[in-house]
């Protein structure tokens, strides 16, 4: 795990000179970690995607901006920073929606864009790819980014860099950079001091909540940990493992919080969803005396469609925006500060007890039939397989409702916009995840609907020799929709592709195509040992399959539609 | 030609009460003359699409989002209004580059999004697909479009929707409704009134302008019509074409404008682009002691990068936003009234001559032969094919400038994102126009970098059974990038795709691969005639091919990059 962007090691006062603003920029992604881009060239940012073919950083060409964009997100959230690489308005507009959903769901991702030169504009002519004004993509991010500026006055272009940079990585939402295209290579004139300051604490602050924290935790006698997907961003998952062993507390993780610890560990005890999800583990959490919501957002899907019933007087509830004990707010504290201070201080509490049978096992497959798969019992197939190398990525729909319950060992990765539930993030997302760790295992599941979406980003894939396993789900359109609207409702049905015939369209990869839990079970074993190449696996699902997540929901949201 | 939205044919003072906000949406597209609408259901808007299920307005689902906005907006080119129904934010904001295009390049495309439902947004909660707060897809469409409403007051929601279409269909710029999913179905408890106002111009003013352009016109003895994009979007092609019968001035067309008149008229003299066009075309142009220059944009690929070189002293310059004769404005003067006062006062001036050879003339085809085929070739043996019932279709890149040699016949119309030149459009534009305009035989011309970004929207053109011909030039990346950026860069290398094995995975149409004169004809031919369903041409080119104009451009465009 890459931490160098929670805590950037970098020179201290270093001044620089002679750089171009391009130049500079690719230094400080570097400096930052990032070792690979994602995008598409487009004539405003050529000369850029120049300079960055000729740097270490790896340009990985897409097919299109908004896939780029999902790449980037994932690449960020098992590295730390992503970046994406598009050209003025018909590149930037078009990865809207990936960057709304890293802003949505807190991924740190920098969007760096060319747009027309400055000595081009005058007399404001119609430059092509121009919507209003010059600054009409700049007034669009502003509503979809922590920060952002374009790089147009020499003098504050290296600090503009900086700041940006620093609030992607402060706040791990995306940040925004606009590049004149003849900015590119201009070096200002100036010696530009790297910047130092570390977002510290005030210690004061920071003694008197954790002191406070710590006296309500062994004041508790059934105290819970609620673990959030900050735990993730921030890479607080040895912090957090530590601090419940230290106090015996049990955690459980929100859906978007999901592997955040490894759920064999025997403190965790499942996802807490509300009445969306398991009841055991709802009633275990809402009967607390203390809840310590560590980097939780209180989203619908998280917490179940508002059916969480979490009483503030008993909870802690910590976030990078915010950190409030019972119903009083503590300003000036870092999310990691807070963490790791709490952690170090081994409190000690009451052992609270974890009753038999609250921890979801994954029931073993048991006899594998000729019968139609479920997706039920799909997972109980995958479940086994997992291990320490191992990255899920789950779709939107069913596809993450049936993946929620697979048990994540050690290290392995969930990845999922479980928030923001954009679909079409999971092909584009395992080019990213793989990109960043190019010899885990990814195992990625995708609704039919959100596959025809963005699935064509398995060019990418093939292209690189990458070797995902895909499944598709195939229920002949958009299924959870169905639950959620009942009626005939043609508007739900999608044209039939032959997913299993990719390979032969993009010249890659391996196929399969299949209805039973047995020639489900031996394309999934081959896929797995397959590492020469991607694998597909086109499932037939029957029409009115679900899992039992989808089920409660679709009773709990149905009644809204 | 439908040419029911420039002068709707309303209802004069009717009054309406009973109807819901959703049904009353409807009826109001309806009598725009809306028959389809494009667009992909999410759970924010799921209860309009069963509202439209049950209307008459055909739903034409496809598998994105930007697609469905590319449709609408060519589907709005051809029959006057187009509109894209799409969920919250997810759905909203994966068309802001679809949008830009329409309005970058005035066409009337109407947004339909829904939201969360008034009752939900209480306690500010962090609902699925949110990103910042509730009005951040709004906020962004803001920088978009003319015009835009949430429709979340019963009081002013029938008022709001008339406003926005108004504005849609007056300025031929997008326009964007919200839904709050709990409004839809609300029935306001008033009656109220169609509007009925038209807008009209000053009849001073207009009789003062459309006199002193009378008079310059009767002075002139070179005078010449530059006609642009607003004769196709107001449906001016019939005055145009009787202007310049009346007083027997030449016509050229910028690039956008292509097609307004036909190019076998004996007044059309080609195409003027400035100094990326022909030369005899830009001279003729240029040295006209008058140049009524109707319904034209001054956009940098339209006038050849700014090489244009009019005197606005000699110039007329009429369009939807402003009528400038010589140095001076008119106001309160709209361009359908200039032109159509214009056209009937049968103003007589010097017949300039119109010498030989300017017009271009396709060659003739001539030997076909097994020699690898080229664009320029490829033109050659589709020109003699087209006729009143065809669309041209163009994608960007050298897609777009070798088919601007084709020369289309009678009332034949050529579509592409001349100004915009957002790669992708040309699949998706497609199935628009076909939806438009079932019957016509429609060709496409698409690179393969911009095939990838949205090729696999013939899902939806074989799903509804369309019979368009796609022709796929490829050349193993952006070509067109490679001329304007020279130098060995693996940047604009995309990978290969087996274009010609797409009915196999899309379970219909018909595939051919190509790399000689005399298969492309094969193919062509076969394809023309194949009424039964899609045809993909997949053509091999050389590397290096390039059209006449992709030369001339790179050499003026290159030194800015």
């Amino acid at each position: 795990m890459n931490r160098s962007t929670s805590s950037p090691s970098m020179p201290v006062a270093q001044t620089i000179s002679g750089l171009s603003i391009g130049e500079y920029l690719i230094r400080r992604l570097q400096e930052h970690g990032l070792e690979d881009i994602f995008g598409i060239p487009g004539d405003y940012i050529l000369s850029f995607y120049g300079m960055l073919e000729k740097s270490p950083i790896n340009v990985v060409g897409c097919t299109r901006e908004d896939c780029a964009g999902f790449a980037a997100d994932a690449y960020a959230r098992v590295k730390g920073l992503g970046a994406v690489c598009v050209t003025y308005c018909v590149g930037g507009l078009s990865i809207c929606n990936s960057i709304a959903g890293a802003y949505a769901e807190k991924s740190p991702v920098v969007i760096l864009t060319g747009s027309p030169g400055l000595r081009e504009r005058t007399n404001n002519p119609l430059l092509h790819h121009m919507v209003r004004d010059f600054s009409t993509q700049k007034d669009v991010f502003e509503k979809l980014c922590i920060a952002g500026a374009e790089l147009s006055d020499p003098v504050t272009a290296f600090r503009e860099i900086d700041r940006v940079l620093d609030a992607v990585v402060r706040f791990k939402r995306p940040g925004y950079l606009e590049l004149p295209r003849d900015m590119v290579s201009v070096v200002p004139h100036l010696s530009h001091v790297f910047p130092t300051q570390n977002t510290t604490s005030d210690p004061q602050a920071l003694s008197e909540a954790v002191g406070e924290a710590a006296q309500l935790i062994e004041n508790a006698e059934k105290p819970v940990i609620l673990a959030g997907v900050e735990m993730h961003r921030f890479h607080l998952q040895d912090e957090l493992t530590a601090l419940a062993e230290h106090t015996h507390i049990p955690v459980a993780a929100t859906v978007l919080g999901k592997s955040v610890i490894r759920e064999t560990h025997p403190l965790y005890v499942g996802l807490y969803e509300g009445a969306m999800g398991r009841e055991e583990v709802t009633k275990y959490v809402e009967e607390s005396d203390l809840v310590l919501m560590l980097g939780t957002f209180m989203t619908d899907i998280n917490m179940g469609v508002f059916t969480a019933n979490l009483d503030p007087s008993k909870c802690i509830y910590a976030t990078s925006e915010q950190l409030r004990l019972k119903h009083h707010h503590y300003h000036g504290i870092t999310l990691p500060d807070f963490v790791s201070e709490l952690a170090q201080r081994k409190v000690t509490c009451s052992k609270r007890t974890i009753p038999d049978g609250i921890r979801m096992t994954m029931p073993a497959v048991g006899e594998i039939t000729d019968k139609p798969i479920t997706t039920q019992r799909m997972m109980q197939m995958i479940n086994p397989l997992l291990d320490d190398e191992t990255i899920v990525i789950a779709d939107i729909g069913d596809a993450l409702f049936a993946s929620t319950e697979l048990v994540t060992q050690g290290r392995s990765e969930f990845l999922s916009p479980a928030y923001y539930t954009s679909m079409g993030f999971a092909v584009p997302a395992t080019l990213g995840a793989q990109t960043a760790k190019r010899d885990a295992r990814i195992v990625a599941v995708i609704g039919d609907g959100a596959f025809q979406m963005t699935g064509m980003e398995l060019s990418t894939i093939v292209r690189h020799g990458y070797d995902p396993v895909i499944i598709v789900l195939d229920n002949h359109g958009y299924g959870t929709e169905r639950w959620l609207h009942p009626g005939d409702w043609k508007y739900n049905e999608i044209h039939p592709w032959a997913y299993s015939k990719l390979p032969e369209f993009l010249c890659g990869g391996t196929g399969y195509e299949v209805s039973t839990e047995q020639e489900f079970h031996a394309a999934l074993l081959k896929s797995w040992n397959d590492r020469d190449g991607m694998s597909i696996i086109h499932v037939h699902l029957p029409e009115n399959d679900a899992s039992t997540m989808l089920h409660r929901l679709s009773s709990r949201l149905g009644a809204r539609v």
